[in-house]
């Protein structure tokens, strides 16, 4: 018995800094966390309320593969209520999480060797889903002037089966307005390619509304999650947003691949999106956050930086800083309690000059991160 | 943008009788559900109520990707009680349920081409999921006399990467002794194949224990689920046993396709495990049901049958009652009111002549389910 070639997939370089910043609190030590990409919230508390109900009256059992109806349809709804886009729930698949329904859009769309094209720097887990499927990561180097987002004179020379975007991205947080992504799906159209959008970080944006491709084109993928705006990390509910045609594969795929996604998840999710009053209270401490991280890190000295458009990250250029991130990332949980992750994770070249810092958690414990950075980066410069 | 080749999955055959007997029931007609395969029950009650605390007390957010510690100790702890085996919990990974396993399997052990063996009939998602990875099933045609069970004389001069047994089996309920499954084992080692053991049915057995790969070696994977025996289908919770030269592997590969199990199922889970009076009730509801099954099926005219050691199926040679096992279903739930599984879901060749009968539903249900197909096939065979 031997390991597979595909299997050898990256190690997350930020899990050494997770791992320390673990020792560190059980030595009793104080670490802030901004590292972490997940919210601090629980669940909306309608949403707990209503599994807990399930949990008395429900069997709980597999439900079908592409979902409970009533939630296919109540994010069918929610692309009415968010783009103006009337959406058939007929094309709405439940997913074990967006890292289900990247296994599923990728299985349905391509095959062995084909080539997918995305952004560096990128949400790691891309090219490592890519790379376990036997499929080749065609990485465009994005630019600053394009707020590390791709644009089609970067894509128009290369050769690719399909096109992932993300917007907001992580880890810089930056969009694609309407005018961008409808570039991107010309593009794609032209030569034939899979358009993917991922689109998990929408509803968490802070000056103009996400734009969303299925404004642009039916004949592009979508992939969201209840994970970020509705704080259902654990979870593992999300979905996608297919092509007609498209939908009869997928639901084969999901029966085989998952059987369904977690029913209980699922129940929890539907309630989830009628809780809008606990998630804008959310998204408005991701905004003081925000603010507080975008007058607080050029503090610190960390002044290279671009005010995100959605999502709870800042991207730092700290290359006036350091050239080796996860010697300063390990260097900011020792010596100011603060866990950040190495841009090594998003790009594995020009992120030994990066770092991104995430303001997912509460705003005291942001208030007390950008303190600690500031003091420790003021005691270091003294050096 | 078109549809990948792998991602032409055959569909499932008894999809067909269940939006038939979906339609029937919306008619008003009653329906016995002998093609599901899942328990009727829910969770445990601990299983529940420990979820409902964790509720109100825990955000529940991402767990680490090869599952709670808690968890893990106490799947180690159950191969202690259940087969005297001394396992160490670093080998444990929580999976999104044994499909998930399968997909972290087949991607740590195989590259794409490579070769997986299997029997025939076999649970349809094993060829299709190895189809979406772009790994080949050889399949191998089992015999009667060997209970439906793979032996070594069938693999001997056949060419595999790998081999993947189940006992108890699916649709059969047949199981492996020691000495069966020892000899497979044996075989892969020569071979340098990997040996890849499906114990999703453990605990569910009438005459003798089951036997875990584990007994016999190391370097083995082992699948199972928390669907079965602990009644948590929908739940999407299950586990996997690795070589410890595999684990750092598929942590990685865990990480990146899914980032985790979902944490409130891993929190149900790890006390339904301490649930056995209730999980032991169910067992006896099964075997009752088992028995029920094997005295009146034959009454019915399914006198072709062998008795399963464990799962909650029988699977039927139908050979002298039709040629075309689709049709049979449709006609027996049309005119028996009784939805059965057509056997070509499980080997597409001798399938044709095959029904697979479930019993996991309550004992009521049973015994009118047998009334129906008994007073059906004496009117049928008046005809």
């Amino acid at each position: 018995m031997h390991n597979s070639r595909r299997g050898e997939v990256d190690p997350f370089i930020v899990m050494d800094v997770m791992e320390a910043a673990r020792a560190a609190e059980a030595s009793g030590r104080s670490i802030i966390h901004m590292e972490v990409g997940q919210p601090g919230t629980p669940a909306p508390e309608g949403a707990r309320k209503a599994l807990a109900a399930a949990l008395e009256e429900d069997a709980l059992g597999y439900t079908v593969a592409l979902g409970l109806p009533a939630l296919r349809s109540r994010i069918a709804q929610l692309y009415g209520d968010w783009y103006n886009v009337d959406l058939d729930p007929a094309r709405v698949v439940v997913t074990p999480g967006s890292s289900g329904a990247f296994l599923l859009a990728f299985t349905a769309l391509f095959d062995a060797g084909d080539r997918v094209a995305l952004g560096k720097p990128g949400y790691p887990s891309y090219r490592q889903i890519l790379r376990a499927l036997d499929l080749e990561a065609v990485e465009i180097e994005t630019a600053p002037e394009n707020r590390l987002q791709p644009v089609p004179a970067e894509l128009r020379g290369a050769e690719f089966d399909g096109l992932l975007v993300a917007s907001p991205a992580n880890p810089t947080g930056t969009m694609l307005n309407r005018e961008q992504m409808g570039a991107l799906v010309g593009l794609c159209a032209e030569k034939g390619a899979a358009f993917i959008s991922d689109e998990i970080y929408h509803g968490i944006e802070y000056e103009a509304k996400a734009v969303t491709a299925l404004e642009l084109s039916d004949d592009v993928v979508v992939i969201n999650s209840f994970s970020k705006y509705f704080s259902m990390t654990g979870w593992r509910a999300g979905w996608m947003v297919v092509p007609p045609a498209l939908v009869r594969q997928v639901e084969r795929l999901a029966q085989n691949l998952f059987i369904c996604a977690p029913h209980a998840s699922q129940v929890a999710a539907l309630a989830a999106m009628d809780c809008e009053d606990e998630l804008e209270g959310n998204l408005s401490v991701y905004a003081a956050n925000r603010q507080l991280m975008l007058e607080g890190l050029p503090k610190a000295g960390f002044d290279r930086i671009a005010p995100p458009d959605g999502a709870f990250y800042i991207y730092a250029d700290v290359a006036h800083l350091t050239s080796d991130s996860r010697a300063f990332a390990a260097e900011l949980l020792e010596g100011a309690g603060v866990a950040v992750t190495p841009g090594l994770d998003f790009d594995p070249d020009r992120g030994a000059t990066t770092l991104r810092f995430s303001y997912a958690r509460s705003t005291a414990d942001i208030a007390e991160g950008l303190s600690r950075l500031q003091s420790y980066m003021a005691g270091r410069d003294r050096e």
